[in-house]
């Protein structure tokens, strides 16, 4: 037997994880299981488990494994820095998004279940996909070096919060008073898509957001439309001409000043997207559409990847349940979000929009708003030996070239990670784009579950050679 | 003794109701007890349970009552034709609307208190006011007959129905299924407000109704903003859209030809409108606003009583949890309700609204509509020996000359006695409009309740002269 200090047989490593394969799945359902719905309070208790079940995993694989206490739901923090070599910091998150509405689910969201897919099985369960999935690749990456070779090939920290789908309002907090403990030389995210089932990628474009509440009141209480219908102003009326003037008739945002900090997309960066053999119809025609409803003269992929949006993603007013109820309610309110792009300021976005809001509201009607999270866009440098291992490791893996690409979500947590620890951080995933996260039948292949445990373990295997 | 064939002494009756009061207001709470919450389909027992309650009562009075079933909730119809003279035929109804917000209401809508109000003490519940109070006016007027004389002074049929606040669909038919059983000389509606606290009216001039549920599908399931924000349509900003354009900047509704068949105010009418020393400032004000929000131009009176007026009753779309989702939902939908006036036709302006919003669906989306309810406006002609009799019953009780008003409410049984029976309605009522009917805490004061009761013993005195 050779000696595991080092020597590390990247096939052994690789055939411990496949012949664990049913056991690690069982380990991630256990934790799919726990239903840690972040943004609802009545899911507190349940977010705390799922951090003391990572926790308790973690310390069993040998890190030095911590539940750590924030004002919201805990963060999970561990360490095993015991070999030679680099250091990582992984990030992923273990809260998961609401399930409403139930009756779509084919399956109970929080009884995970292996179904049969298109190509091959997959784990249907809220989270399957975003992000449980993705993180317990990192941690069985990590199991099968420790079964093998009894230590892990580099310094490895791990961070796993719990508040990713709810604005992660302490997590830069939580950075910034654990400098020392979380710096390393490269961070890993693994919350993104695959480029297409078969090509793996490097997501070095992400857009920031900025999450609005706003609730408009009118009449002091709900009115009868018979007794008062004309006369007295209706909120959903009010906030329906708001939301409706946050558009034009081209799909471009109206706020003064929105696109001021938007830059226009590098030519090469446009040649190579528009060399990907990119299927507009088929991206949309996958979810029913035909109609790209973005700024007119760009693409599809320019619309999700490199243009800031604004989404409506929530509104309500009045009476809403069967049947009818003729009342002029007193409130309505949106949760509005805006993905941003470039050097687009969180801050000045949010007061363009409350600015053209309160322009909006009758003098006897009154409007409040409510934060909910704001972050900048983020652009990894596309070069450095980190970025190259993570590439070669992951075509190796899938006997395809891996892409660079960009990507329509936020993950905020890589420009806290540049801004306060002065950390680039490579964002690997291997989702699809069908996954139905944040949706009904949220699901994970069981093929990018496998494959992402063995891509992190060579991607791990590559970075040995890189001097910290 | 005297007769009571021949003699109704009405100062013996009035006095029998003052002495009964304590009992008719237990009588009133065990009907307000029963959540006979017409629209949601988990209280429809409840609306058995309501109507067969007052079925029984009224049997115990002498009449002979029955429960009688149609598609929907059952209809109490009741006859006491024993008395000579004409046959009025009175009109209300049991089921009341839902009560959400429930955590609005300083007392459980179901449990009926006595609170102390401005003017005395008021009866606290859902359907205290609309309009379980006031159907037991006439009940209890009827009773005091019966226990001083022991029959009725003139013929009298109830008719209560229990689908008033959901649509009403099943009265037409039962209507003229039964027209031999319910045919009188008169109608009589207790469903309005007396004109103030003080001064009672004879309401002659109603909104009709027209009730639209419209939903918007656009991407066939709910999407995740970052990975399709832009690109894939957004239903909540298409309906917001829609809900916009349905009116301009002045207040007026947009639908092409919505004013074709609404009457200018005759001059008289308007004088008279104009004398009542109606203050504008002071309604709003009472609902916490103080700019109208109808037509420019016109009175407020004018917009609650004599335009028509279009509302968003309720709309939804998306995530309306705590906390926030980003998500792009793939329905949104909207109640929205017409209030017409004069020769309005429900179905021109039902297919005049689908028309407008399927013009502005984008290709891609796709539009369902879901009718709930339509009824005409009525006029009642300001005449004949009823209204008179009415009128002067109504003034020797109040000690004020009763008012002959108009109601921005729609209760469209009129226009059906009047289509199917041949039959004006008088509309007399003794609710209030601060009676947060439709709201959380309604409430219906005792002494509308008491010199409501007082008031229709004296209108079946009065009516015991006129020649059927």
């Amino acid at each position: 037997m050779s000696d595991p200090s080092t020597d590390f047989s990247l096939q052994t490593v690789l055939a411990a994880a496949d012949s664990e394969l049913p056991a690690s799945l069982q380990r991630l359902f256990s934790l799919l299981a726990i239903p840690s719905i972040s943004t609802d309070p009545a899911f507190a208790e349940h977010c705390r488990q799922a951090a003391d079940w990572l926790a308790k995993d973690l310390a069993d694989l040998g890190f030095d494994a911590s539940v750590r206490p924030t004002p919201g739901h805990p963060i999970v923090v561990a360490h095993d820095l015991s070999a030679d070599g680099p250091h990582v910091l992984f990030y992923g998150h273990y809260d998961v998004q609401p399930v409403d509405p139930l009756s779509l689910w084919d399956n109970p969201p929080f009884e995970p279940k292996l179904i049969d897919g298109l190509d091959g099985q997959r784990i249907a369960a809220r989270g399957a996909s975003d992000d449980k999935g993705q993180v317990m690749t990192f941690v069985e990456a990590c199991r099968a070096y420790r079964r093998t070779h009894g230590k892990l090939p580099i310094k490895v920290t791990i961070l796993l919060e719990g508040e990713e789908e709810s604005g992660g309002a302490n997590l830069p907090g939580f950075i910034a008073a654990n400098t020392a403990e979380l710096t390393a030389d490269i961070a890993l995210v693994c919350d993104t898509d695959l480029w297409d089932s078969q090509t793996p990628s490097v997501t070095t474009m992400l857009r920031g957001l900025v999450g609005e509440e706003v609730e408009i009141t009118c009449a002091n209480k709900d009115l009868h439309s018979g007794m008062f219908g004309n006369a007295a102003r209706n909120p959903n009326q009010v906030l329906a001409g708001i939301i409706a003037s946050l558009r034009d008739a081209d799909g471009r945002v109206t706020l003064p000043g929105f696109y001021d900090d938007v830059a226009e997309l590098p030519p090469q960066v446009k040649a190579q997207w528009d060399g990907l053999g990119f299927d507009e119809s088929a991206f949309l025609a996958k979810v029913g559409l035909s109609i790209p409803a973005g700024e007119k003269g760009r693409s599809v992929l320019e619309q999700v990847w490199s243009r800031p949006t604004l989404e409506i993603n929530g509104m309500i007013g009045g009476y809403t349940g069967d049947g009818f109820k003729t009342v002029i309610p007193s409130k309505a309110s949106a949760k509005i979000s805006f993905r941003l792009v470039s050097n687009m300021d969180p801050q000045k976005i949010r007061n363009s929009f409350r600015e053209h809001v309160r322009a909006r509201v009758p003098g006897d009607c009154t409007v409040t708003f409510r934060e909910h999270g704001g972050s900048r866009a983020l652009t990894v440098p596309a070069e450095g030996p980190f970025l190259k291992g993570a590439l070669d490791a992951l075509t190796a893996e899938w006997d395809r070239p891996a892409l660079i690409t960009g990507s329509g979500g936020s993950i905020p947590v890589g420009g806290e990670f540049k801004r306060i620890l002065g950390l680039d951080t490579l964002f690997i995933g291997f989702a699809l784009n069908d996954d139905r996260i944040h949706s009904p039948n949220e699901k994970y292949e069981v093929r990018s579950f496998s494959k992402g445990i063995r891509s992190w373990i060579r991607i791990l295997d590559a970075f040995r050679a890189i001097s910290a």
